[in-house]
């Protein structure tokens, strides 16, 4: 049921087949690089996100520079992971039923498992397949920090939850998941400072309780690629979980910096590359990437290179390349690059990454041909 | 990089895990039999679009119930039909570069393929691939009865590509992609009444210039799960391509029909099975479907059997069952039956299909365990 990748190690990029989900390599490995360097020079730890590249081949390079470890959203999602060598995974989430349970205590025999709870029933389940398993589970308590998602209220309910984690003999207390998602994508840097402090606030205040109680947090989890530096400066975020950063979406260009231009903190490493398939009049160029190649949820993703281009209009396997504000015209067989507006879900349409070195230049090459191996984990 | 299933044949429905694809396989029979039974009364040929359920499992149910074959959008699509029993496939789009269509080419030795074109360097690089592999490969000339995507203007522009494909040795002429698209979401029947009129009359002048020119098509094209009815009783189309009628998207659900009530010529046949796996507080039942498990780009799916409820803010793997609005409360680990707004791109999402008898009774159990086995062909 995976389709066979779309090119080979040492292709040109021109052999490349399309619709190709495309790393430029180069770009991908400064972007690992700079997050590494903010968390060695802040004194934070960092444990990037894998539900962005779901790939442990990505995930062994961000261990190699410095990560302690990945973040997961699933169980079969850090099966995925640790299969592919990983050893230390947090699902920073909840997991609830016997079935995932049992998996998830089986994992923790193999390597270093932690999971989230925001729930006295979820915490009892998680406690009865660690008992049934005998082998214990680190379980986070997980606070809403503003994101209004899943999480029990920080302070004292937070503390309850520990208290039970704690006294749990099956279980072990791992520390706190405090991540405001919401925040990610506000526009200005002032709405993301102002939600991210009121997030370090309510983390400091439950981190002060839990200490007070004599249950230190041994990991305090949170931040992503549009506020990291906010979490990783406040001194109660003690491991950062951007996983975005690794590509950059084209959304996360929609921020702002401080002095109003787009963010830039990192660069689009990620590209799905397509060809133009028809071409009926020539400011349509009808290209072989549609909604089962890209994600449109946040919003379409964009041509690069192509002033005044648009992507518009997508249908299952077509996507219109809207030349009419544009002066550039394409060819039949053209390719065009387009940055996906959020990778994750983009990522997930995917059975391969093609690795690109010298991206942009005449030598590009096919450097690294890398399944998606976590595509698809949704259980 | 496939997931395992979710279930087996003889689980009763309870024992699913979450979040999968279940079908309600005696409303999809329903499905299937209502449709072949229309063309057959209206003496139209069915060849249903595989691009929705991408499986050669319910294509072989479609092909037993009279359907001439499938549609398909990719070669890589066709394959996986062709590698499944069927034995007859129009691509109904166009394909363009050389490893394709030699692909296409030797998938004509193992059943009856045809492809569409709209320009004359698509069909030229065609007949070199047929040629190349000695064996002759069907082209339908597609043409834009409105839909404003791909395709070559109607009338005499279509009959020049026609000329050009009977005049090439290695291709055979096999007649008209006339799918009108964009009239099968327009919420009144008057609307896509208007469009599809349109349609209709465009491609019966083409039809006839065709038939002046001595070469009457074999295949007329066209037509979606919102206006079958229309293009079946035009006379000018011969063969049907609806595809989402097997399942029947809440999007199409929300087309009205001639008296104003929703459009219901088909029922629901497909849903996501979600579990509660957070519940923060009671109106907010975090469950464990996302943007990975269900697609957005037709608004958000349904859920069903819970009045006022909604689901709401999705992201990579959580959706919220918004309760707000409703006197229904959840628990953890509750399920819920979404109805997906798009079922096309939402099943490319999923590795396995459960089929499911008597769903919605306490019999309901799994009868069916099939691969989604185009899922990803995007090549």
């Amino acid at each position: 049921m995976s389709m066979p990748p779309p090119a080979r190690v040492g292709d040109p990029f021109a052999e490349i087949d399309t619709p190709a989900l495309v790393i430029d390599l180069d770009a991908m490995e400064r972007n690992i690089a700079r997050l590494a360097a903010f968390a060695t020079t802040t004194g934070v730890k960092l444990r990037p996100h894998a539900k962005t590249h779901k790939s442990a081949d990505i995930g062994r390079l961000q261990v190699a520079a410095g990560a302690v470890g990945l973040c997961c959203q699933k169980v079969s999602e850090a099966e995925a992971m640790v299969a592919g060598g990983i050893a230390d995974v947090l699902v920073s989430n909840e997991v609830f039923g016997a079935r995932k349970l049992d998996r998830l205590a089986a994992l923790s025999r193999r390597a270093r498992v932690a999971v989230c709870a925001d729930n006295v029933e979820a915490i009892e389940a998680i406690a009865a397949a660690a008992a049934r398993s005998g082998v214990p589970i680190t379980t986070l308590v997980e606070i809403d920090v503003g994101a209004n998602r899943c999480g029990v209220a920080p302070g004292e309910p937070a503390v309850a939850l520990a208290r039970l984690i704690a006294s749990r003999p099956s279980l072990s207390f791992g520390g706190l998941q405090a991540y405001q998602g919401r925040a990610q994508h506000l526009r200005t840097l002032g709405e993301r400072r102002a939600a991210i402090d009121h997030a370090i606030e309510a983390t400091r205040r439950t981190v002060e309780l839990l200490k007070a109680a004599g249950l230190p947090p041994a990991i305090v989890g949170g931040a992503g690629t549009g506020t990291y530096d906010l979490e990783g400066s406040s001194g109660v975020y003690t491991e950062l979980q951007a996983g975005s950063y690794v590509f950059m979406d084209a959304d996360y260009a929609r921020n702002k910096r401080a002095d109003g231009r787009p963010y830039d903190a990192f660069e689009h490493a990620l590209y799905v590359i397509a060809s133009v398939m028809s071409l009926p009049v020539p400011e349509r160029a009808v290209i072989d990437a549609g909604l089962k190649t890209c994600s449109t949820d946040a919003g379409m993703p964009e041509p690069r290179g192509i002033d005044g281009a648009a992507y518009i209009r997508p249908s299952d396997e077509h996507g219109i390349i809207d030349l009419s504000k544009s002066n550039r015209r394409l060819a039949l067989g053209e390719r065009v690059a387009l940055i996906p507006s959020h990778c994750d879900p983009t990522v997930n349409l995917h059975d391969w990454y093609v690795g690109v070195r010298g991206y942009g230049t005449a030598s590009a090459h096919v450097e690294r041909v890398w399944p998606v191996a976590a595509r698809g984990a949704i259980f």
